[in-house]
């Protein structure tokens, strides 16, 4: 039993696929308990229950979700619960946020089918997959985002685009399970050591705390954009763990050789 | 304008689409107004916009169905409101089933999809299409699924099979909603103005350059692989022109500020 996903490995014939089953759907500072039982109960639905709750607004254990998780309550019982977005996202390789608002940021934006199909294939291959969802009140923030390697954004109709909490939970809940029809059956790829968050929210946080010296955060205004800006570059992309280190490597000389001098 | 369906006929062009435009969602007796406000709420995300509501148990108008309509109050002030289900199905041709458990009853059963996808093809050709949804308690009984011509059974797995109402239409309203060819076939992808090789190869020449000044490269031998190593760190990801720029001001930044010092 794993202590980080509660999954255990599983031999299917001579094939020991990893802990990585299925995804973890994350809520940062989810409102309404209704809202979070109702995600749970639809999560269910679909073989998920590995959910993390980040901040829940009313206090956790909420019994009003458990009494709408109606019969899923072990969801909830077994939900993670963080102060922090960060911690919440931490060990994750790859993180998909939903959004239904268009974003400056620019990150690839998937249908929760491709996205589905995607995070299937990725977790056969050993990568430990998130989906990130925000609150009832604002969405996700584009702090939060900055986590995500893509967007899932839901096909609704633009007029009135923005689904309840608990409906986006229940739609990629139910392409996941539909991609298991889809998936193709795996392929002999090499061992990938994908960074996660926490490896990569570090290294761009390093960057941000060498640039801070040079000038680079110009004005305060200006400093959080450019934070942000930062995570994005960092956590948008699939490094591995090799690459980060040579990262750390590059700004560590650049910079060390400057108190050097 | 119509007095059944409230649909109107519409022009595309020299196109005359007839008034069955859409699907109308019946609900049988359905119990809890939350729910039927947020299947409204599900039902206007994908552009659906008739319900029809048989017997609701606690009366009509209800005022939580309103709150949980949150925008999508329109559905509900034009829901049609029937004491029974023969007359609130009355003049659909063809008639979907939702339902979660397994029945006797000799009918076809099909996804969501494949419901949605054929329902399209079938108004097109003019024919009057309702999906009829049970009650929370105990879904659809034998003798109101016997007015449906085929049966809708979402793919849940099944050691938890039963959806709450308003997900389930909204899984119904997704399906719709994706059946329109244009709504699935951009697989929108917000601006992105990749980088190409060179601009990618320049930036990791750039801070080759800037490293070697810093004893980077130990070893002219040892300068030819960590040359490549960087090559491969910048040119194996996807970069966009504007990370390319922040990659260069942030080498620019801790090396310019070196020669400053």
């Amino acid at each position: 039993m794993c202590r980080i996903c509660r999954g255990t490995a599983i031999s299917v014939g001579k094939k020991v696929y990893g802990r990585w089953m299925q995804p973890t759907f994350v809520f940062d500072s989810p409102q309404l308990g209704e809202n979070i039982g109702a995600a749970a109960r639809g999560m269910r639905n679909f073989g998920l229950d590995r959910m993390r709750l980040v901040s829940p607004r009313d206090g956790w254990p909420n019994p009003k979700a458990f009494a709408a998780a109606s019969g899923a309550g072990m969801v909830l019982a077994n939900a993670g619960i963080f102060d922090d977005l960060e911690t919440a996202l931490g060990e994750f390789q790859r993180v998909y946020a939903t959004t239904a608002r268009r974003r400056e940021l620019t990150k690839q934006v998937m249908t929760p089918k491709a996205a589905m199909v995607e995070a299937r294939e990725l977790m056969k291959r050993g990568v430990s997959v998130a989906v990130l969802f925000g609150s009832e009140r604002a969405g996700l923030e584009n702090k939060s985002i900055s986590f995500a390697s893509a967007v899932i954004s839901v096909p609704a109709i633009p007029e009135f685009s923005s689904l309840n909490l608990a409906q986006c939970a229940l739609l990629v809940g139910y392409e996941w399970r539909l991609s298991e029809e889809i998936a193709v059956e795996p392929v002999a790829i090499s061992e990938v050591d994908e960074a996660n968050v926490l490896e990569k929210a570090a290294l761009a946080d390093k960057y941000a705390e060498a640039l801070k010296e040079t000038g680079f955060f110009d004005t305060a205004q200006n400093e959080e954009g450019k934070r942000i800006n930062l995570r994005n570059l960092f956590l948008r992309h699939d490094f591995t763990v090799s690459e980060v280190k040579t990262l750390h490597g590059i700004r560590r000389f650049l910079s060390v050789r400057r108190h050097r001098t």
